[in-house]
This record gives C-alpha cells, sequence and structure tokens, in this order.
C-alpha cells in the first residue's frame, strides 16, 4: 500500500544525475538477447548506447561472443502505464522472474501498487508524467490503451523501446481507426461507416437496417461507449447518450453471432507470433462473465478464429500480448471485433491453465526473450470474474460469500485485486477453475454459482457398459467388476441397436460431450451394437462378442471385429467382458500415472497366482495336483 | 527493494496506539471462517477480542449467522519470520488472493522485500524483534524453523496466533528433539542415538558399525552439520569438523537407500489433512538438485511414503504446510528423515504442477480457510534448482546462460529470487519443467543441461507400428498412414514372437517407459505377438489379424481375439490395419480435444463422401452407375 513516489532514493538517484537516457548505460549489450537476428522488418531500437552521453568507457559488447553479466532473466526496468489488475498480475509474474516493474497510476492504491517495485505516482495520459517515468524504465509498455499516444511518439523518436509502438497504441484507443486499419489489411470485420450528422447516421441506418450499433471512437470498454438504436426514430437519442457527435461517432452493421471468441496473440520483437487456444468469452451486460478454455467449436473454427487474429496482430508494429476478440457468425465467418494491446481479461486463465502465462509472455516478448509455449497443460478451464454487485459492505459480504465456496472447489484458484473500492459491476477479482475436462470444470462452476440444485454430487462416468439384452448382464457385468476393482467412475445401461435405434443414436451422439472417455458394448448374434455405436461417436469403442446356442459366438465375434474401413472396433474374445474393462482401463491409465501403476500392480498379481500354482504342481506332482486342486 | 521499516505509516500508526493487541480489535469475528467446527483437539486460539481493551462499541457476531464484513480472501494480516526465496514465493501467493504479508528479516533487501505487504528489518531470532513484529500481524508463521522458538511460546501464551505452534518449531529446530518425538509416536526411522564424549561415540559405532553418520542437532539444513566417519579413527576429527561435542552432537545407523523422497502435507487449523503427490528428490552435495514429481516409483511404495508421512504430521500441532523427507530403503522401507514445518524445496514445482501450490496451502492453512486440492494438474513436472556454481560475475553469467535455455524449452518456468549475491551452492533460483510425461520432461531436462548430444531433436513417439515379419508391411502400412495423417510421432518396426523372443521382451517391457502410449501389433497364422506384447506391457495392444492363405486369416483372428482371461488385445478385422491405426487415433484423442475434432472431421468427411456416392447412384440410376462408376 506504500506508494514509492518519485525520488525515493535507490533508483531514482541513479536515475536523475546522469543523462537525459541514464538507464541505458547499465546495459551496453541490450539488443544482444535476441534468440534471432531481427528481420529487415524488426521493430526494435536502435542500440540505446548511441545516443547516450559519456559511454567511452563502456566495454563494447562483441556481437553473439560473450554475454554481459545479466543478473537472472533480465536486468532492464520495465515500465508499465497504469496500475489496474492487468498491471498487478504483469508485475506478479515479473516478480517470479525477478524482474523490476515500475508503475505509473495517478491512484496511490492501485492495483499493482503492492507488487511492484516502484510506483510513481501520475497520470498515464499526461505527457509530462510519462516522459519523467520513462527515465526510469528500460522498456515501456502498457496495460490499458487510453495512454497518451502522442507523448510515446515523442519518446520514440528520442530513442525510449515502447513495446508496443506508439503507432499501435494510437491505431486501437480509436476504434474507427482501428476498424480502418484492419479494413485495409483485409481483415474481415463488420461494415462500419463515421457519421457527423443526423442525415449522415439516417443514412448509415438505411445502409446497414436495424438495430444499428452506434460507438463511441474513443475511451469504449466493457460495452461503455455503445449503443443500440432499434430504428430510425431511436438514433438522435442514442446519439446523444453517447455524448453527441462532437464526441466522435461511427455506425457497424448489426452482427448476429453464434458465440464471441478470443485469441491471444504473442509477437516477440522480431515480429515471430504465437497464439494462445481460441477461448469463448461469455459477456453480461456487455461485460466479460466467464471465459471458457479452450471454446467448444469445431476444430476448423478454431482454424480460422486463429487465422484472422493472428493476421491482425502481423498488421501491427511492435511486440507483446495482442487479445483479438471475434464474432463467430451462423454462418461459420470469424469477424474481427476488436483488439486490445496488452494482456487481457480473456486470458487470465493462462496464469493457471497453460505453460506459459499471457502476462509472463508479454514480459518475454517485450523484453526480447524467446516467447513461451501458450499451449494449454491442463485440458479444460474456466475463468469467472467477481464484478460489484453491490456498493460497500454490502458488496463485500457478496463477493466474500463467492470467494468461500471458490475456495471449497477443487482446481479454482481465487484472485483479488485487493482494490480499495466495490462498486457495481466493477472486476473486483476471478476465479480460475482448471480440470481434467470441461465437463468437470463446468460442474465445478455450476457448484460454485449455486446452480447444482439436483441432489448430490453427480461423478463424471469416465467409461460406459452398454448391452444389446439384459440377457448379456451375466457376461458384460464382468466389465463392470474390474472398472469397479480399479475405481473407474462408469454408467451400465441396456441400449440396442435393432429394437432401441433412436435411443441408440441420442446415445452414442452425446457420449463425449457427456464427458465420457471409452465406451464397453456388449452384444450377440447379429451383434451391431458395438459397430453402429463407434460410427456415431469418436470415443474408443471395445466390443464383447457375447455367446450364442447356434453358432457358439462366432456369428457375434465376426459381426463385431469385420468392420469397414474407417470404423474400428477394439474386440476382445467371445464372452471376455473382463477383458474389456481391463482394456478401457488400460486406455485410461495411458496418461495416468497412478492408474498405470495399479495395472501394474494387477498384472503381477496375475503372475503370482500362476507362480504359486507352478510351485505347487512341482511341489505335489500331477496326480495328487488334479486331485486337490481341480476337483470339479 | 524498499525496506519498509518499523513505523511505516499506514498499518504502524493503526497499530501501536491502541492496547497490546491492536491488530485484533480490526476482526471482531475472526474464528468464523472455519469450514468446520473446530475439534476438541483444535489448536484454535480464544477469540483474541478477549484479550483486547475497549472493545464495547464492537457488534457481537452472532456465531454463524452472518459474515463480517471481509474484503477478498482474509483481511487479516499474516506475519512471516524469514523474508528468503520461500518467504518471497509465500508473498506471491498471497499478492494473488490479496492476502497481505509482512515480513521480518535482517536483510534489507531480502528476496522477499519486494512483494511483500510489509517488510520488518529485524531478526527473527531476536526475541523483542519478534514481540514487536507480532503486534502488526494476525497469524504468525515461519519460512524458515531457526527462528526464537522461545519468544513464539510466551507470545502463544499471550494468545497470538502461530501457525505452526512454537512446541512443534521448537521439536523440528532440534534434530536430536525431532528423532525423539517421532520415534515415540511410531514412526519409522533410523536408528541414532545422542553422543557427548568420545567414548560413547565410540560405543555408537561399535553399536551401528561404519559408515557411521554423525549429526549436529541444531542449525543443520543442506547438508550443513552432517559428517560421515568411515572408521573408528576418523571420529574425532569428524567430531571437531561439527564444532565439538559442546555442539550438540548424535548419531544416525547409516541408511543405505534406493531412492530419497518427500511428500508435502497440509494440516488444517482442525487438524484434516492433505498430501501432495510423492516427489522424488535428488541431492547433489547434500543440497537438493532435482525434484521429479510424481515419484517413479510402485503405487505401493507411494502409499507406505504418504502414510508415514502423514502420521509423521499428525503427531505435531498446529497448522500449515509441512515438507516429510524420507529415503525408501532397498528393502522397501520407507523411513522418515527429516520434517520441515514450512514450504520446501521440494514443493516448488506445485506452484505450475499443481491445482493448489504449497505456498497458497500454507496460506490457506494458517488462515483456517479450506485446503486446497493438492493434485497434480498436468501429469509430469521436473524442478531443477539454479545453484551459485561460481562467486561474482562469472556466477550470474553461468546462471543467465542456464536460464536462457530455459527460456526456450516448452513447458519451463524460471523463478529467479533477485538475492543481491551470489555464492557457489546459494539457491538463486529455480527452474520448473511441465508436461504430459516424465519423458517428455526428463528430455527437456537433458536439453536445458545440454545432455541431449545425439544430433537433431527426438520428438517422442506416441505410437508403435510392429509386425511379426516385412511380409505384414504392405498390410501394416495402413496404420501408419493413419497415424501420420494425424500427425502422431510413432516408430515402426518388425519385432517377431517366435523368431526374435529376446528382442519382444525387451521391446515390450520398456514400452511405457519410453513414452509409448498405444501398440499397434500385426501377425498373421499362429499370430502370437500381439498377445505376447499385450502381456509384457501396460498399454493398450490392438491386433491386427494378418491374411493367411491356408485359413484366410481366421487362424490370425482367432490366435489373436481369443486371449484368456487378464490380458486383453483390442483386435480389429483380417487385413484392416486403417482401423487399427484410427483405434489407436480414437484412444490418444480420448483426453486431447484437438485431436479429437480431428476425428470427428475425419468421420465427417466419410460420411460426406458416401453421401456423394448416394447421389450419383440416384441421379445415374444403377445401371450408369455401375457402368461409369465400378469399372475394374
Amino acid at each position: 500500500m506504500h506508494a514509492r513516489l518519485l525520488g525515493a532514493p535507490s533508483r531514482a538517484s541513479a536515475c536523475t544525475s546522469s543523462s537525459s537516457f541514464p538507464s541505458a548505460g547499465r546495459h551496453p549489450c541490450r539488443a544482444s538477447w535476441k534468440p534471432r537476428p531481427p528481420s529487415r522488418s524488426s521493430a526494435s531500437p536502435p542500440p540505446l548506447s548511441l545516443l547516450r552521453a559519456g559511454a567511452s568507457m563502456e566495454p563494447a559488447s562483441t556481437e553473439g561472443q560473450s554475454d554481459p553479466t545479466v543478473h537472472g532473466v533480465a536486468d532492464r526496468v520495465v515500465g508499465v502505464l497504469g496500475g489496474g489488475q492487468l498491471g498487478k498480475m504483469l508485475c506478479q509474474a515479473a516478480s517470479q522472474m525477478g524482474i523490476k516493474v515500475a508503475i505509473l497510476d495517478p491512484l496511490k492504491d492501485c492495483p499493482a501498487n503492492s507488487v511492484c517495485h516502484e510506483h510513481v505516482v501520475g497520470s498515464f495520459n499526461d505527457g509530462d508524467a510519462v516522459r519523467e517515468f520513462a527515465k526510469r524504465c528500460d522498456v515501456l509498455t502498457v496495460e490499458i490503451e487510453h495512454v497518451d499516444a502522442v507523448a510515446l511518439e515523442k519518446l520514440e523518436k528520442q530513442g525510449v523501446v515502447c513495446e508496443p509502438k506508439a503507432s499501435t497504441i494510437a491505431i486501437i484507443q480509436d476504434k474507427y481507426r482501428q476498424k480502418g486499419h484492419f479494413s485495409k489489411f483485409g481483415i474481415p470485420i463488420a461494415d462500419f461507416v463515421e457519421v457527423d450528422t443526423l442525415s449522415s447516421i439516417e443514412n448509415a441506418g438505411e445502409m446497414f437496417g436495424y438495430p444499428l450499433m452506434v460507438k463511441s471512437k474513443r475511451l469504449a470498454y466493457d460495452g461503455r461507449g455503445n449503443a443500440v438504436a432499434h430504428n430510425k426514430e431511436e438514433l438522435s437519442s442514442v446519439v446523444s447518450s453517447l455524448g453527441g457527435f462532437e464526441h466522435g461517432l461511427y455506425v457497424e452493421r448489426w452482427t448476429p453471432f453464434a458465440k464471441e471468441l478470443s485469441v491471444i496473440v504473442a509477437r516477440s520483437r522480431d515480429g515471430c507470433t504465437v497464439c494462445y487456444p481460441v477461448v469463448e468469452t461469455i459477456h453480461k451486460d456487455n461485460i466479460c462473465h466467464v471465459v471458457e478454455a479452450p471454446a467448444q467449436i469445431p476444430e476448423k473454427m478454431k482454424k480460422l478464429a486463429t487465422s484472422v487474429a493472428e493476421k491482425a496482430i502481423k498488421s501491427l508494429e511492435g511486440a507483446g500480448v495482442f487479445a483479438v476478440e471475434l464474432f463467430l457468425t451462423n454462418d461459420n465467418q470469424a469477424l474481427l471485433n476488436e483488439v486490445a494491446p496488452r494482456p487481457h481479461n480473456s486470458g487470465h486463465h493462462t496464469i493457471e491453465a497453460c505453460y506459459t502465462s499471457q502476462y509472463e509472455q508479454h514480459l518475454r516478448a517485450i523484453l526480447g526473450l524467446p516467447l513461451g509455449d501458450p499451449a494449454m497443460k491442463a485440458p479444460a478451464a474456466i475463468m469467472y470474474n467477481i464484478l460489484g454487485e453491490d456498493e460497500g459492505d454490502s458488496g463485500f459480504v457478496l463477493a466474500h460469500q463467492l470467494i468461500k465456496r471458490a475456495l471449497n472447489i477443487p482446481g479454482a484458484s481465487v484472485h483479488w485485486y485487493a482494490k480499495p473500492e466495490i462498486r457495481k459491476q466493477r472486476k473486483m477479482g476471478h476465479i480460475t477453475i482448471v480440470g481434467p475436462s470441461m465437463f468437470d470444470v463446468k460442474a465445478h462452476l455450476d457448484r460454485l454459482l449455486q446452480r447444482d440444485t439436483d441432489g448430490p454430487k453427480k461423478v463424471r462416468p469416465r467409461a460406459a457398459v452398454i448391452m444389446g439384452s439384459d440377457s448379456d448382464l451375466p457376461i458384460m457385468k464382468d466389465a463392470a467388476a474390474i472398472l469397479e476393482k480399479f475405481n473407474i467412475p462408469f454408467e451400465l445401461t441396456i441400449v440396442s441397436a435393432h429394437r432401441t435405434p433412436e435411443r441408440m443414436y441420442a446415445y452414442a451422439l452425446s457420449a463425449k460431450e457427456r464427458g465420457l472417455e471409452v465406451i464397453i458394448a456388449g452384444a450377440g448374434g447379429a451383434a451391431h451394437l458395438p459397430g453402429m455405436v463407434a460410427s456415431l461417436t469418436t470415443l474408443p469403442v471395445i466390443g464383447v462378442p457375447i455367446w450364442t446356442k447356434s453358432l457358439q459366438g462366432t456369428d457375434s465375434l465376426l459381426s463385431i471385429v469385420q468392420m469397414p474401413k474407417g470404423i474400428p472396433v477394439a474386440t476382445v474374445a467371445i464372452g471376455n467382458a473382463e477383458n474389456a474393462g481391463l482394456l478401457a482401463v488400460r486406455m485410461l491409465a495411458s496418461r495416468d500415472t497412478e492408474l498405470s501403476d495399479r495395472v501394474n500392480e494387477y498384472q503381477q498379481n496375475l503372475e503370482d497366482s500362476v507362480l504359486v500354482k507352478a510351485r505347487l504342481l512341482e511341489e505335489l506332482g500331477w496326480d495328487k495336483y488334479l486331485e486337490q486342486c481341480m476337483k470339479p
């Protein structure tokens, strides 16, 4: 909570006394860190030592030959314009890597204050404050785009490193200019047009139809600065609600969308990009409410969204993490909605769910370090924003009740930004739930939000044992017994291909989304169940041929095993449901070391039991053995 | 880097003016947070408000009826004795949850300084400093056990909450007393005896034999305070190397061990415990060097180690995280080596690899919040300590080179403690590598340590395609083609059950540890390969019956499918290696959403191609269709 004001002893004294770019001298070889030689289009700055006075005593670095003495990951001080929750989480990532972050924020008790290396109290919108702040930083970045971009442009010209570039921030902070930019680069976006008079907005309404989205060009976020006109008559009141034409307005064609997506794209100083897995963002009252990672959409759509996002970021200048928000339309297009030139609410889950968090990634990118792996280390995650539900104490009590529930949910991590005041709809913190499947994390979210009203806690079945008829149960029970032995939650039911075809379709089609990982199906005679189920799901299906009177199960075996190309069924011996259970366990165990150990133990016990029999046979001889051990 | 000295404005002014337990008054209902009613043996303190003067104006809380207004996770200030890297990581976890941590450490630039809420410069070994420090904290804990336990005991008597209890710290900081304590509670430990004269140590040497482990009772860590006497003659020099008998010595029977293990156990304020997965610790020069999580030992041994660890912690008083270090002996015993009453080096990996890190868990435990899930969210992790390899600049350069490599390794997270000076063997930071299997993370560790000298980067095969003879290749190539199509790395070779039985044994036995997840085996005639391989591994094995001249493959089919109970083989149709490949892909896809999407797409394409044919048949009629499309 202590604001470290300008003029704090340690760094400030070192800074103000040497030159106008005092921090440069301490790092004679700052450019040598790059993992790859800079490309021609690289946005990296010239070595700052060129701009520095009195550099003659510094040893010249011989490129690629030796490292300067860097302490830890990087010695350079990162300056962040803004000290909200994004700045705070940036500082947390920096603290882990031992990187020093200075914050410029007007609020003494801003969230980042408690964890930054240095907090300069001042406005990121005040050119003088930004200039003064830049003196104590080696690279400048933002956690909010509504900063003084003109001041940044001037600083860049003087050699200060800004990542991303001031030009990028200038483009993004004006949403109309942003649209124009992406449109020019061929990025798919909704039609839009500037409006500055009632007649121009009426024309636009005629052109695009209603409802019509009206937007402010600047200072718009979390739905602020957006309004909808449902017909021509509403136009003038909507315009005044946004502050009038003099505020700078444009309109957009209304986009009916199936889902809202977001892709976090990281771009290194040499222009390489990596993309995080596509997430779905669910908004409520225009504010991000829930983020699901990965988005539950087809692979094709993920690829499309990722390629649009990557192309958009490649059109901008500078390094860092960018969030690209997109609409997935009902006709499977991915339209760019808007871009943030910084870590973003839709990437909070990356802290717990990805190998490299968006915050660490941003630091890596702007410092010219190699980009980290953006892949998810756990299969599924959900982020839930803790928004103020009320003002004052009552708001804190409600938030605390939510947090209390979260602390009891496995895989849930609570982030609390420690903002001094609570207001309705204000982002006070967030909760990330990570788990082995989207089914699990959604069930946990339901618990968090007290939506799981239907009785005792359900356990997600990982396996299913199904059969065509209850007459198969005396055989199929062996599969169930094995699953029970290995403590695998499973469901057991009757699904007949011939007598309940619709039930079978519904069952197989929904199997995967219900969280099942493997299906064991037993059937006899013209045994169609395993093959039909296999054709309706992508899960592995194990078939158990049931013994038949007329053909001793060879009919069942051949019906199950002789599947056409494209639809495999893992077939076991006639009547050997035990092996079907074991096969399912082996499949589930292949990425589960604990289960795999237990399979190992089971196999060891099989071996031991044979060895015991062998010893007995050797000791007793065949005649006594037959007499004693093989009695009918 | 700014030390917040005693008397810093915000908290200090609020503290010193009211009473000797000023911080108590702000939290009239501190005990209400508990998730469960305290048990009889609960170590929780009486409500501090009893001890407070002038409390009459505070509203009395009605138990369980309503929450007091808590801001975020908890308002209480956590005081930590010690501000090293463990304190720093504790502060990082606290920062995320918005919990305030005050640190007592004599070093102004101790690692925790940059991220704590408040740093009081003073010695955790100085009773007066601890007493003064306690005034600004609501709960006291430690990140090092060598603190003034007597001062803590006195504070506890005055009502200050210490977690774990002073009694526990007193027991643990004296290793001889610790051994006595665990011995009394029936925890398996190596034989030990106190020695205070040359004759007593000689007697001990006779009793335990040589080599003999000689240890200091106090202030021992990272191998300091331990020495080995290889024979009677070395005894007196070993005793003097440890500072002589007056320093307090004891000896232990030498324990030849197979592995060193560690279990992090968390204990809540109401006495519940949860255990993290057992890890293996690999020491070098007595300092923890590498931690592998989970330990690669049989499930039985994990259970044994966990039960010893849990029993040990249940014998101590107070809440928090404890590390239990154990020896796994060659005869499969788990002997307790020593306990730390705090987060530990062997739990660093929990930050990235577990649902709840040991640091968050410690905070939850000491604050009376519900314990979090200790399970791993990723299958495997390795922690590597960055130890000083040299003094001064040269040491920093070497550390930085290691970090540079780590930044290029997928799944690696770099922690740098930002200690001001580097010394040989000093813990300067650590690197945690998380990945989908121990094989992967070990390969990454090899890269980090530049041990992967054999050429280009290997990709771990996830699947194997093996066959009894090269004459099977024209069939088995279809499995390989499918794996290639789905971009699954695989290996392909010839392994004959009958002609290369030893090779088959070696191949199957090593399959799992080489990182394979599924094996496809093709064989014809008396087709023993799939079944034999299945009996030697716990991986799922898919069998492809190869067509034969004499019996058209029915011999192969029946040899493969009719396996005895206990050893399953997933059998596909005769010659249908394509389906074997698809089955393997389905198995790998069941917990891999991206792959699963592609399987879906593949299946959709199959459907589409049939629909195209159907349309054509309808359009052309049967005669033209046969003419045009079914030409031989």
